[in-house]
């Protein structure tokens, strides 16, 4: 299995309104107003909204609700910047969960969640190198 | 917000036993042995392994346990490679959630779920286009 990530499904109970909450943060989706899934091209890689009950069933699982143990970042270029896209999740209708402020780690990081609930740590890591077409390069162990 | 997601923390009860789970796929990692956190460079994002309870405390969110609406996918070249990634996650110590089969959207996929239940889909997309590097890119609309 080659190291690497194609899809993330976000389930959703509203597809237009969380379609709108990221478009609302300024993302593009090829995606026909009634298609009933959204794809967005994240770099090399894909995120996907969908009905929760069809993810559950098409993956196979039992779904308790809440959140599952899985948790997506955002990192930017600064602490500022952090704050900015805070505000801009605000501003599209998430729920801050923390506001941003340094961390244990050495960072500076808040946390917003997305109308379903799907949590995002927006993170500024002065560790790690973020390439102009904002990849992430973890430091070379 | 940039159209991109940094990294994806997949939250575990067993740091020794999941590090050796995505590492007996193939998957490497620099974190040495004694690191409370695993990360994994896939592609130009990053892929970790952290404690369930951390991760949700630093989240802001409760933890319910069980699936939470989120699922991962691996996408592959041929409906063949679907079923030797699934044969590699059944040796590694994975449970088949669904053996590799026809889908409804025109592919081949089967899922797995890692040992904290996480589930992965591995899938074969005839519509989307994958890279020498890996990387998906979707059809223009």
């Amino acid at each position: 299995m080659e190291q690497r990530v194609s899809l993330v499904t976000l389930g959703v109970t509203d597809l237009g309104r969380a379609r709108a909450f990221y478009e609302g943060l300024g993302w593009a989706t090829g995606a026909a107003p009634a298609d009933d899934v959204v794809f967005f091209q994240t770099g090399g890689m894909v995120v996907a909204l969908w009905g929760r009950g069809q993810l559950a069933e098409d993956s196979a699982v039992a779904d308790g609700g809440g959140w599952g143990g899985v948790t997506l970042a955002h990192n930017v270029r600064s602490p500022a910047e952090v704050d900015a896209v805070i505000e801009e999740a605000r501003a599209a209708g998430g729920t801050v969960l923390r506001e941003g402020a340094a961390t244990f780690w050495g960072g500076y990081s808040g946390v917003f969640a997305d109308p379903d609930g799907h949590p995002w740590e927006v993170a500024h890591n002065p560790h790690w190198t973020i390439g102009d077409d904002g990849s992430i390069r973890l430091p070379v162990a």
